[in-house]
């Protein structure tokens, strides 16, 4: 279908929520085209029969791929797993976009190659993505997160603990068969998992935050929940401040005026799942929180999670290390 | 089916979801029978048309009621319309339980007959309801937070604002046509509303946590969602502790060991909607907030919002007043 | 719960779907008890931590079933592994209900111990049930087809091959962890399967029709769907009929008249999943069909898959067998 | 976004589903330009506020529509509003798409203006549509069939009555609040209406069926149901040949070897809801029916309900209007 783009892209991990989206993205993508797509189930079978409506090779097992025949591998592959694809495909001389967590919280035993990801959220980290080889890809919880928290954060207005309430849609839990992901189990239900402070994301989010505080970056209490719905992340946060704000809703309509994926919320309206799913955005809605004693928001922060949250974001960031338009291929 | 049962029943309202399912559980309880039921929109039809698998006399208009006949009225009518009707079956001798919100928060404006209204959760007020001619049967979502909340408040251990963060399915914003609750609107959805603490049920909860503080009531922040699921209602609730403690479970399994329809959940485990939907329990969870400066802990709480949310606990009011067993008829 | 009930079942496979829904129905039957359940995997916690609200005793492994210490063994395991423990516990001197395909059709390969099994669908073979030592509970889509169809083939009054179109909720698929059964694929979808005549429940839907046409029994059409609901079935059967009749819904009116699980809906109406679900109805609606030049007719027949269509329908053979009322802890 | 784009399209109308769905597409068309939408309910209202993500102009009434502003007017009015819109459009200059049933089946009754409209399926129609001024785009139910059907009906191979068991996500019933379409009454149920032959859309089946049979077209069956889903068709038809074919499959993949928006799933594979849900195509797949004594096949054919079934469907005429690739614009 894109005969005139030449930027080769290689997928990992093909065959899961996140590979296949991004697949339906780059197979409409202007720039860009898939090289080649994994799958250790699939492997053989045409791309479009496993994937309906997207064109493209046959899918291959991952030892098969051709890492030195891709511009840049992207991989969908699990946590754990992905991080030895990526160095090789760095060795191969491809530059790369890992999705998962592998990459994304550096620390003593970070080996020397993957030392220099950067962390992909563009609007926190436009400018370093831009030239960047290597990029983690931030994972759906800290995206919906850190948009929603970064204009407080930085100007150091966040007084206490930050209590991030979050839901997910079930394919942010992945594609493998499990029981519990059953649809007989999900249908008419919601629940929390990992309550207490417990979950993987958290260190993610205390990184990013840390680093936007510039020191002092505030506690985070995080609850995520498991929502009947295929996709899309709704959080709800709530914020003690250290000052009463007369308009907070201009500090987010400031902070990201010109940027193409984040839409804050007129006065008043605070956004839901279907303003943001099957698009690349972010929405934003900020209000003061009526009869309590201290200075109080609660901020509603939405994202698609397989888009914003995964494959989207992964295309904003090959758009931007690649020099082409922020936004092309994207909704 | 009931042909011993002696006490008759007066359904105002039986068409919307609450009153629908009080029908159901009514036509299945030992001692309790439909004497009537009203419907403004269904009247004339038999009961069994419009319930499926309920028996019992045809539907009337609310005007034609015989309140005298009823030894016990059930208002399921809608806030702000339920009133008159309570009144009117109390001057008419009738014993009465409003579902409504009309009579929960007594205020300087309630006047004489509906003072004596009991708060009927059986939880706090047992003793209280067992005498009762007027019970005004509690809100949905303020029965899953003072159940769960209600150990905490009366020992005074909490310190600053309490997070109440609530999900409901549809069923509880009723069965009156609207765009916003059609099923294309709803289904892969998910939102806030009521954000910034504007939500009515507020004044209901404080007014309880009040009485349950004997003076100083935590500072309540409550914020619900709307669901795609059509019942239950699940609160993640967040508390900061005036001191530590050491097995902060033992206070649930202590308040309400005897309880027929609480269930604390086991250490380490929390409820979902799948545990309580279909029937009249409260479950509630506990867990400590790992990695925070101050003692914190989350509690869930989950309800059926159309039993132990309402229908359910008319029932469980219904028995206590009638001196009969308190589970009668409810599972 | 029932202290009074002498009559003691045991559950072989608990922790299906339909086990699960057996226990719950058992839990509440005045006459039945549940003396123990198996579940490989749970083997070891409390009922109650398994199914929600059912009280008795700890799952065990089916090896360890006490198979001499029921009244009762009704066997929830899959085909192809049920028939064993069925043949253990007549062995043993239980009567028994088998809910799996494998007694179902006798053929010159069945065993002689299988051979007296009765074909445990009440309305059709009622009187042979009360008697029964052993019953093959009918296949949930067989059950809806052939209450819809009796009227007219006993009538031989069918001409050509009948059609039965069949939708049914995923609970039908098992409760084993399969990808295509996840909550992503299910939801928003809808599929046929088992297309062009090659369902396993053919063979049993032909058997019995040939009992009942005593002779030349009519050719079947059948096409199974899968619905994203948790549960329920529902059959759009079209009939060409060998002669035109003036008013084709007294067929049924007549046939069922005495029936307490079957409906028949009123005149031009047709009975939906919320007719029946959670309950133990079949509810069954006739149109004749307009514009075409034979005499057709369109027959929707409803049932509950986990209850009509299977654990429903056992304890209905359960009561039948040991005399009871046949009603008793059903709805 | 499409500057460049020079041809002006009004939308009437674009307030329903299938309005909204209109206003994506036409959002992202390279050679379209959204000149004007309407909405009674939300004139005055920016575009983008009551269709996430979509840029234009803010709604006007119909009353205050340019319609001599477009080159072309596309109507997603309601059945019998509709057709005098169409006629103004065309009087004020304008080509017209008309997405609802009225100039669909033209009959003696028809105006002049109005005769000459072009039923917009371009499987069947397409050199007609490409110089048409005034387009009538199908209904959804009989895109689905006629695609599945025309293969056997051109050839005069089908005997006897054919059966169309249809089912359609609720976007189908429109936008307007009622009560039946409400989450708590769609959600985990199913139903069949019509029932009897007696839907709207058999005149349109009928007619167009006609019209490719030469003479003798087929008897029609349709039986509609509701699923609980937002979008999508699925028809499982049933047709009796009138003599056995070797290799069924064969005629659609001839007929529609090179139609861009039709595939013929490969043998033993039955196409579903999610090959299609989100994009305009038609998925059909055959199999022999076995087992019965007269040859028999069973069709499966399915679209989404809002693109090919209506939006998508009149951009592709659109594109063929106006002399555009046939897919721009379209997925």
């Amino acid at each position: 279908m894109n005969n005139y783009a030449e930027t080769r892209i290689g997928i990992l991990g093909a065959g899961g929520y996140t590979g296949r989206e991004l697949a339906r993205l780059l197979d409409r993508h202007p720039r860009a085209r898939i090289a080649w797509a994994t799958s250790e189930s699939d492997a053989g079978k045409a791309l479009g029969d496993v994937i309906p409506g997207v064109d493209g090779p046959a899918l291959v097992r991952a030892d098969d791929a051709d890492l030195a025949g891709a511009d840049c591998v992207v991989s969908c592959l699990p946590h754990g797993d992905s991080a030895r694809w990526m160095e090789r495909a760095r060795a191969a001389g491809a530059r790369a976009i890992d999705l998962s967590a592998d990459l994304r919280v550096p620390d003593a035993d970070t080996p020397a190659w993957a030392r220099g990801a950067v962390y992909g959220l563009p609007e926190l980290h436009r400018a370093r993505i831009a030239g960047a080889e290597l990029v983690a890809n931030p994972g759906c919880y800290p995206t919906a997160a850190l948009v929603a928290l970064a204009p407080l954060i930085r100007r150091g207005l966040i007084a206490g603990p930050v209590i991030v309430n979050a839901a997910s849609g079930v394919t942010g839990a992945g594609r493998a068969p499990r029981r519990e992901l059953l649809f007989a189990e999900i249908a008419e239900g919601f629940s929390a998992y990992a309550v207490g402070n417990v979950h993987r994301h958290l260190a993610e989010m205390r990184a990013q935050a840390a680093g936007l505080a510039d020191g002092a970056a505030p506690e985070l209490v995080f609850t995520p929940h498991l929502l009947p719905v295929k996709r899309g992340i709704l959080e709800t946060i709530y914020v003690t401040l250290a000052e009463p704000l007369d308009d907070p809703r201009r500090l987010w309509a400031d902070d990201y005026a010109g940027e193409p994926f984040v839409r804050v919320t007129a006065e008043g309206r605070m956004p839901a799942l279907a303003d943001v799913v099957g698009s690349n955005r972010v929405a934003v809605g900020v209000a003061a929180i009526q009869d309590v004693s201290v200075p109080m928001l609660t901020i509603v922060s939405v994202i698609d999670n397989l888009l914003k949250g995964a494959a989207g974001q992964a295309v904003q960031n090959l758009n931007l290390m690649f020099g082409w338009g922020e936004t092309e291929g994207l909704a």
